[in-house]
């Protein structure tokens, strides 16, 4: 019942060269060494180019160095070649394809069980998923699918060809662009976290300003961004946010940045063009990031980052003991630094290195 | 069709002393920088008074001081100045009145689409949303209002004004105060992650205890809360939990704690009153935390702490290059520090500071 | 109106044997200090073992040598003695026992508010949730509980006797075997994190792998399963996931993990039986981890774990001013290393002792 396709369509539809029998049908993707015949490989990485000449891939993307070499080993093939420039970009977008060619085709209308307000706007298109419950005057644009349970709120917008995974809530007047992914549980334009200190109490301060997010965003299960305080939270064009991201609020994401899953961005930060922050890093607020800056995974950035570049703040991992003795050790650092600097007195060395003298000195 | 307010009806309501005209109509607040003369504007931070002059608010929330600075610039001033004691507490309450005034009104009831277990109480001004299931015997107070798709078990209580976000789940049997805020998908009541090792198996420990929260906590999106294992977990009044935050079982928090997006508390932390918690830090269990402590963002609580004051500890951020460096150091501490000690000796210096002597070595 | 049950009963249905009148009634537990003589008691740990003899338990369920102990103490007992092997296992299955006779019996079938599709088997005994969504030919087994709002896709399986709770959302074609339970707001099978660049811009990789999920599994509140990218996400038998974890895709735990709340695991990690992972700790991708290996809370790890045994890196937490000066005298570290060479050089000592040798000088 699998829906195939002849290779020879697919590298007409896609580009690229193909080395083999076109006449091949294939109907999705594996790993190099999982392919059957009837699916595709890639070749993205040239350390596992050896690798080629044993699989049974129906095809393997792959560049024309690649290729070259393949070939040259003299090895019988099994698969077809199809030499591209960019393997790993092309196999998303054949990928992409053969998934939208092959989907269930979700009708458009509005389910039985949706309650969407006489106000708001659906195009025809769309298709408002059961349980949904769509708010006054808000806009739903062209192909847009809601799945179950989603609630949105007054006055949102979401442009065409969004897709929201089930159980999604949108608080009013949050704005989503176009060819948006929303995962389920995601949660956009909450109150951001303001209270005033009034005595021992907090008195809270109502965030009255909205999330607007760009084009062709992404957005992972259970990820939460809150509404602006009085201006708004901003999410660029491209940006990709892996799962459980808190993304607070007045926060702005220059276009194309990808966070991994877990990373907490304090209220106010602002972060550049096409950065990338790793698993459970956090960017405190108030601050601003460059483009094109990279946070590794876990860490924590407490600053300003001005310069581009790989930015790193973790504990190393040790066994136990090990890191018993370094963490204990680093406690005695400042006093270990100064026995140091005595001893270097006593030795008649300039103890005051450059470096040691510097002012920059906070962590 | 925005509904506006005369400053002076303003004044007279909230206090303080208006220098300007009291017959601007206001209808919403704004940043000094970005408010027009419709919209109010506050100076919380005597640092950007300078800024105060240059506004086109209609009027502007300082103190008497900062007042008194701004007029003896002597520059021509098109935003009237609002003097009062506590200019962002003041914010605060003003900008919540505004938002309770000008807010649609949610009509009292249930929705045809809830389903209301015939045991529970529902006071007659609540009101109970579309998709919403309301368990046997709970009891929803006045003017509580549940948003859509809310899950509420059998005899839980919720008190009087307080309002849930949709898609919160509470569990049977918890217990929320008043004024409340819960925003969209806090679970309120999952089982605490109790399991009895038996071989190599774990074999899970009922949770049945419950979770009792406070008057006027507010609850971020997608936090989780868990039942008691034999006891209860305690949410005290005047919490304020943002986005994300992960309470154990048998956790309690006292009153007016505040605590950033991301935290983790194990179970059984005993968290002091009027405490601050930075977003992601990590409380581990079984533990207590005094009143009046503060954890920064992304430190590891390991220990009690007896003491207010501030703690800290995480690892400062550098470039990545800086980071290998320091870290490949640290781990290589413990045996600097022996090569220091055996320098000393050789320098026949006293190597044995107090410091270095001292038994509470550990991390 | 609680139903209560005969000591004697209870011991034998469970085993273990009984010092004390048979013929109580009890109806739960609690702990040593706090139940009543209506309820059970267990003494896990014989460090708190002199507070039997002033127990109002019912009974107390300990180990043959505290029991002697306590009865050496010769003071009055008003709680019966429950002699057993393992005293807190044995609290856990009768715990589990008296919940499940005491709960209320959920009624099976399809709730009114559900949305089956015709062509999903759902078992007779199965209970499916008002507003529950059930997609195309999914398979849900005998005595399962879809509580209240769960959105199920198509092609899903649920095995025999898993709960799930509200607002669950299981993507197309995951796996769930029998005894498992789901906590409200989990997401098991949504798109892993898989993007490749194309320029400044993410070309979405389709994530085609499902979630395999085994038995006797328990997945916390709010956690979220990414599915496969080509591959399948898979979850071992008796794993156990506390709340807010992130799963990667194509990761695969082993059988027997136990995973305290808002552990992070990246892509394609391979983690052994029998691990454990502290709260908040960071699992990078593309690593394996052997079996019975321990992280610690708040632990980041970042290369493969070969040897069982308990690892930690997390930065030990002072008070802030501590923190300050030891943060910054660890940026300086590597030019305090430095400066020890040349002061070891001066004073003739070997400065290049084996360990500060060595070329394993990574983090």
């Amino acid at each position: 019942m699998t829906r195939a396709f002849q290779l020879g369509d697919l590298v007409a539809r896609f580009g690229g060269h193909l080395i083999g029998d076109a006449r091949r049908q294939v109907h999705g993707f594996a790993t190099l060494q999982d392919a059957t015949p009837e699916r595709l490989a890639f070749l993205a990485n040239p350390r596992y180019r050896n690798q080629v000449a044993g699989s049974v891939a129906g095809a393997v993307l792959l560049r024309a160095e690649d290729a070259t070499f393949v070939q040259a080993e003299g090895k019988p093939l099994s698969c077809a070649l199809w030499v591209c420039e960019q393997p790993y970009v092309q196999f998303a977008r054949i990928a992409t394809w053969l998934q939208a060619e092959t989907a269930t085709v979700v009708p458009a209308g509005i389910s039985a069980g949706a309650l969407v307000d006489a106000t708001a706007v659906i195009d025809a298109s769309a298709s408002i998923g059961p349980g949904c419950v769509v708010g006054a005057a808000a806009r739903i644009g062209a192909r847009v699918r809601l799945a179950a349970g989603c609630v949105i709120g007054a006055e949102v917008e979401i442009g065409d060809d969004t897709l929201v995974y089930p159980r999604v809530v949108i608080y009013d007047q949050c704005v989503l662009g176009a060819r948006n992914v929303v995962h389920a549980g995601a949660v956009i334009g909450a109150d951001g976290f303001g209270f005033a200190r009034d005595g021992a109490a907090w008195v809270k301060i109502p965030q009255t300003g909205r999330v607007l997010i760009g084009d062709d965003v992404e957005i992972g299960a259970n990820t939460t961004i809150d509404r602006g305080a009085l201006a708004d939270t901003v999410i660029g064009n491209g940006v990709k946010l892996d799962n459980q991201i808190q993304i607070g609020h007045n926060v702005r994401i220059g276009d194309h940045c990808a966070m991994a899953a877990c990373v907490g961005i304090a209220g106010s930060a602002v972060v550049g063009a096409r950065c990338t922050v790793g698993g459970g890093a956090i960017i405190l607020g108030h601050l601003s990031i460059a483009d094109d800056v990279h946070v590794s995974a876990a860490s924590v950035v407490t600053r300003s980052l001005h310069k581009p570049g790989q930015y790193t703040g973790f504990y190393p991992l040790s066994d136990n003991k090990a890191w018993e003795k370094s963490a204990s050790a680093l406690r005695r650092l400042p006093d270990l630094r100064e026995r140091l600097r005595r001893l270097e007195q006593l030795n008649d060395v300039s103890g005051t290195t450059r470096n040691d003298n510097s002012h920059d000195d906070k962590p």
